[in-house]
């Protein structure tokens, strides 16, 4: 008996969450909403995906388009165990109180508070926390990158403290009404919400953050200092990551010498949209000197969370106890091999 | 018995090709080549296509790097029947004398001029030329694009004449060191080669050409207008269009606004590295006035040209003697469905 | 006796019309608007221009910022002869009966229609039409930049038909909300109303124009074919354009391959803002083929408008009778030196 | 008597140096080299700037182009008493003997290692030590930056550690070849080469520098974390600020969000080039808590250094003794008011 499914926003995580899901073998996607008819909810009826119209004009304005919806959001919530919020940020929360009503459980993402769901997620980090919660939420794309890296160092090394600077696209790649085109952007208020974010999961951790805004589409970059209880050496470093879930680690002595060319690599390895569900780390571009560790890595902003999602359906329905197994077989559906 | 297919350079072209003719039932892959021992040539070797290194200091650096090598590209070239050169632009020309003395067939790319082969290529324009030739050149993706929309409109209603824009894309996704960042470069040699480019399949044609060079690395977009020889209804050119081969309608009311969106479609599809083979036109961008058609399209550039080189191979090896045919055929295992 | 005159929108424009109009003999400005006390309202205050409070909540909220204010609109209206709408597009009409109200004249820019002023403007190609009237329009910068080099051409030459292509900026350099980042965004409304914006001075005009948006901020770029009522060799071309007022010869064999160097030579020419006032055309992108010429021209979108403005309000208030007199007293004010 | 000077290198940073000491009064220009007949050589000869070839042929291209020129270097060192080398990073090493062999003094820029001229130079922090020497070198952009900023907090307050990312601009403005056109790139040797630059003219302090290069062309923009050796007030490091010069305080609350703002803001100050060369922090993005300090601040790559060399040349002539006043005098005579 399969998990049912429903995926509440067809966008960029939604439609990625969508095809995640149908590769389990533990879990089915019933549907998907979208508010308007757009070539997204075009490609859902052409791919047979059940389509739900969540605006407020309901399926009229897709039926003016051409394109066949199964009903509404409600209809959907009637169907589902589970649902997963892919609306945009801040949108999330005015939902909670419609899947509470609904009886369903619901994923909600990065853009939401953790109040919101009053528990966040990371695969490897806390896994157990949201076991047979109704509610959680998969931290963003820049939280779940800085836990891969940082969580598993903590754990097998001890951090004293972390100074990350987050380097942000400025719009994804399907955007283009987005800027800026041609400037450096700072998130003014300091230290930035990220830091705050990965102590969600992991409070103990002395993390200071600043970010900027870029004009790139392709991934976010993290530069990131790690000062350690006692001096380690980079070979260690290496050795704890290379033990460590969804991490992938690049060489610009191969040519790889910008997020340009690990979006390249990941368009070669043959994943559904050219994503990268890793973090790419730059295995040249890691350097302890002395307690200090530097490090550079990548995240491909629109799907890394993707199997945090899965695995936190799996955790919340008490699907596999095991986080470790649940990673494994989440990675194993999703051609993840590292 | 199938036809041994050789890849000189495995780059953007050269990848491509490799994964399209191992989809065909008719040809197969020998091998590829690689001057250095790049994440390519690394993903050549987990892929387990044959890598043959072609550059002056062998496989030496290969061997240093730990990747395997199964020899030179005079190796490969004594085992295949016919080699698809994708090396730069302008390289192939010197490439020739080597394969008219290895005995082997070639394609050569639209970087190199129409007189290196001799014949020029385009499956619905003149797939026949080819048939049985030792050497052809497959146009470039600018006027495979352009050879796309306009054989068919002067095939089925008569082309006066010709003006086109072409707005190119200064670098392509895995390239990051080519700008401009923030320019508009035009191509002064006026007017440019891409109108003889189209001629050197339709000789008959009034066409003329300039062309700029732009911040973005997605794809090519032309301006057309085109004068036909009478008065045409915008359905009918879009009747023409909805019965040619490779062409894909996109719409900006769907919320496909610009190359931005054509892109995040074409991810959608699900071919490999989120390719578009088919040349994108704007439905609603779409407009005569008497004599006049006003058109946009937007080109693929790393991916147009593909399932031509398939075609080719074709015509060259006398696999298939219809164009048709070989057009459905390529596309049927390509996944084009356009 | 100077002409006073208002500026309604201290932003891109208006902070140039400012500049310019300063430097005439026989106009000055009285005050600039400011909807809300930003950078650039504060910079009015330091350069000691009055400054006057246009947004629905007066003078307070820049106030609250520590700026100075004059009063509101409606005072800065009672105090001049003519008012420059230097407002958002579109905003300008619905000021109109504000300032027929106000009994003052008024300019509009080239983001208003047509009709909202009855009359167009452009120095050397109708001067005459704004002689004494209460409101005229200065058409956008690229209908201006299409203007200076197609008018003399036709005027000495005689021109058939025009094809053009409009390769736009983004955003201007000082906005980093707008994009596109990574995309070509074509104008879908065809044949766009770029031509029938130069039929609005040059109703005999037959010219057909399309448009694209790309992600650079500092000029536009102009693909034009001429096709000429007779053949033109490239000198004759040039010889039209050496006469010509405002245009910029550039030349690709000194350097000046894209906008980028055409903005920095700007700089170099130590003019305020480093603005381009003229048209850049590029000299080795000049090319005739029988009847048909084919060049690029670059408009600095902030700027080139300016002297115009300057011409407009002579016209308008009767300073000066003769086109020719008036653009050279605002040149040589402005160092124009074309 | 003035001290004579002269440019080798009429690019970016010389045309700059250039315009600047010729605003002074205890200096004059001689003239400055070129190596090939650009427009900027041909805009030397429009401002009458004595023009000396510096290629490998001489004047021969410049006369053959229609460009005056004056001689060759070497005729240029024998009319000077101080040459600033201003040729691209890493030649001006290569021109320390030629520069030694004619006896005049030379100043190098940031592009060459500090070994170069065995002393670095910032006006604020150690002018006194290049006093009379024969060789200096103003520290690059980004250095000057960031001892702008930290030199003033440890005199005043005390650094313990300094963690800096440095987002690098893909070009300048007028450079459109440089990319990249969508990524971004890590400085993969670590820590990067800027720490100890600092370290030049601060040998103490504890500096932690990361780098990338983002498609950008306006300004570099630093993430600074500072520790200090007890608790400071977030007033108290304005207030150390407000007295240091070359230090410009923004507000995003004002309108300026990013970089390009920035620009903008200083296009409107009526400098030379649109140049800004203070440098740029964002006063509500300063944030301390408890002994930890978090702030912004934007460098115009294209101009900071410049009032540096102006003050390096009076340390070296020995022509003012006190490097306040030097920086007062310089400030004054380019419009410099923070």
């Amino acid at each position: 008996m399969k998990v049912k499914v429903g995926i509440n926003g067809y966008g960029t995580i939604g439609k990625r969450a969508c095809t995640a899901i149908g590769l389990q073998d533990d879990m089915e996607i019933v549907g998907v909403t979208k508010t308007r008819p757009t070539y997204e909810a075009k490609m859902a009826n052409e791919l047979g995906i059940p389509l739900y119209a969540s605006g407020s004009e309901g399926s009229a304005p897709f039926k003016a388009a051409g394109i066949d919806t199964a009903g509404t959001l409600e209809d959907l919530l009637s169907k589902v165990d589970i649902i997963v919020d892919c609306t945009p940020g801040g949108v999330g929360a005015d939902y909670k109180e419609v899947y509470a009503k609904a009886g369903v459980k619901a994923i909600f993402q990065g853009g939401e508070d953790h109040g919101t769901a009053g528990v966040s997620f990371n695969s490897t980090a806390n896994y157990q926390e949201s076991w047979g919660m109704q509610f959680s939420r998969v931290v963003s794309c820049n939280t779940t990158g800085l836990l891969r890296t940082l969580f598993p160092l903590d754990k097998e090394v001890g951090i004293q403290s972390v100074y990350a600077t987050l380097i942000r696209r400025g719009a994804d790649p399907g955007d283009s009404k987005s800027g800026p085109i041609n400037a450096i952007e700072p998130s003014l208020k300091l230290p930035t919400h990220h830091g705050p974010d990965v102590q969600s999961i992991m409070p103990w951790l002395d993390i200071h953050t600043m970010a900027v805004k870029v004009p790139t589409t392709l991934m976010h970059l993290h530069t990131v200092v790690v000062k350690f209880k006692r001096n380690v050496a980079t070979e260690e470093v290496l050795a704890v990551w290379e033990k460590a879930p969804r991490l992938c680690m690049v060489n610009g002595k191969e040519g790889i010498k910008s997020s340009a060319q690990i979006m390249e690599y990941a368009r070669d390895l043959a994943r559904s949209r050219g994503d990268l569900f890793e973090i790419a780390v730059w295995k040249d571009g890691v350097k302890t000197v002395g307690d200090t560790l530097y490090y550079y890595q990548a995240v491909h902003q629109e799907s890394d969370v993707v199997p945090e999602i899965v695995d936190c359906i799996r955790s919340m329905c008490k699907l596999e106890k095991d986080a470790a197994k649940s990673v494994q077989k989440t990675n194993s559906a999703m051609g993840i091999r590292f």
